[in-house]
């Protein structure tokens, strides 16, 4: 079975009564669990591209392991249902890992009762350390420059997109259906590199997750296009990440440690 | 604790280097476990407000019932750590919910491995039996009502909404920063009507969990004012439902049952 992240389906656009067929490019999304060990942790609805970076990426924002080098990706199965990618991880990251999945719900409805879930569903934020920030003034430049670096999107416009700045200059940019998608594909894409993150732009909304898995990936910035909620506001302040929102142009607000 | 759908937080606004501190509204996320028969299902992060609706929204559309009548709400707790939905639901749902659960991953991480788990993911999706779909050239009015009734996004610029047309005339918008919790809200708020939903107004993308939502709804249109994903066409296909995406004025494309 073939996974593409575009689709061609066939369409019929009204304008004013007008109808005209024609073919459109579409977006896709497909299931694809992630694998440990042999052992199926979690799947995630996602567009099927850039999956190894998108399996490094979410292994290690959800601080499955720590560092990219315990993770080996050992097979991509292509199935009509979806795709598996086959991970191996340490054995004290393996067992980490399922004491986890026992305590704790979060999204997965495996089983504890009202108060418990609740206060598992939300991890403690890390401290971020570094101090590689990225200057404010050089933000709408960054924007612009990740805006014209979304070739998914501007086939299809249904797509986020996720880019981050590293100290040795690159910009890497993602693209996913799903907005924490898109930031696993480019924190998985960034610890390839040996430097450190200098910030991560998104194209939508800041969410406690986007502020999550930034801190887990120790970036000290985070840049949105449109606004973060009160709650990634709160763990920005936690975590020390300068969270900006309604980066348009010149303009951009500040909501914690400027 | 108290939690609302709107929080106001400090914040620095920077124009061409000009800075201006300054409070902002901002919506808010919160923790929200949703509790059947005493045992918790799910956690979602969702805005705290139409929780009433979330609850009946979501135990309909996630096909835990068939029939709101079959859901009461016992108790709502509201925590430092979230909100709790109790709600108790007949023993027969609730051993299915416990079969499936048992069965199937999803998003869960409950442990099956590989292709089992890719194949659960996808639950197979409704055939919609309703004839009552809301004429396409009425949806242009729809969305300007719908756009025009977003008090929540009106004060904060980051909600999704999600509106059900009537048979009867009404039209149910509710707010959300999830877009699938918006739906949910909608749904749940439907339900309590006797008549029959005519379409699904999305103020965002129409993923495959919308798709799959109003059909489990019974719904017989789904339009969005952004694109739909392919996987959504494909599924609207299957349940027969017309979908329509990048609805703006009086432009609309159609993907499926035109």
């Amino acid at each position: 079975m073939k996974h593409e992240p575009l689709r061609i389906v066939q369409a019929t656009r009204i304008e004013r009564s007008i109808r005209e067929d024609r073919n459109e490019t579409l977006a896709d999304e497909t299931p694809i669990a992630l694998v440990y060990n042999g052992r199926s942790h979690a799947v995630m609805m996602a567009t099927p591209g850039d999956l190894d970076d998108f399996a490094y990426g979410f292994t290690l924002a959800e601080g499955i392991v720590d560092d990219v080098g315990e993770i080996e990706i050992v097979d991509r199965l292509y199935t009509a249902h979806g795709i598996s990618l086959q991970m191996l991880i340490p054995q004290r990251r393996y067992d980490r890992l399922r004491d986890r999945e026992r305590n704790l719900t979060g999204r997965t409805g495996c089983g504890l009762c009202g108060a418990a879930t609740l206060e598992a569903a939300m991890r403690p934020i890390r401290r971020v350390t570094s101090t590689a920030a990225i200057a404010t003034e050089r933000l709408p430049d960054a924007f612009a420059r990740l805006i014209a670096a979304q070739p998914l999107n501007d086939r299809s416009g249904a797509l986020h997109a996720a880019a981050l700045i590293m100290s040795d200059g690159p910009m890497l940019v993602r693209e996913d259906v799903g907005r924490h998608n898109a930031v696993d594909k480019a924190l998985g894409a960034a610890a390839m590199h040996r430097d450190r993150p200098r910030a991560l732009l998104v194209t939508s909304r800041a969410s406690y997750e986007v502020i999550h898995k930034a801190a887990q990936r120790n970036c000290p910035v985070v840049a949105a296009v449109s606004a973060p909620t009160a709650l990634a506001v709160r763990f920005a302040e936690e975590a020390g990440i300068t969270l900006i929102g309604f980066a348009r142009g010149n303009r951009m607000t500040v909501y914690s440690h400027p």
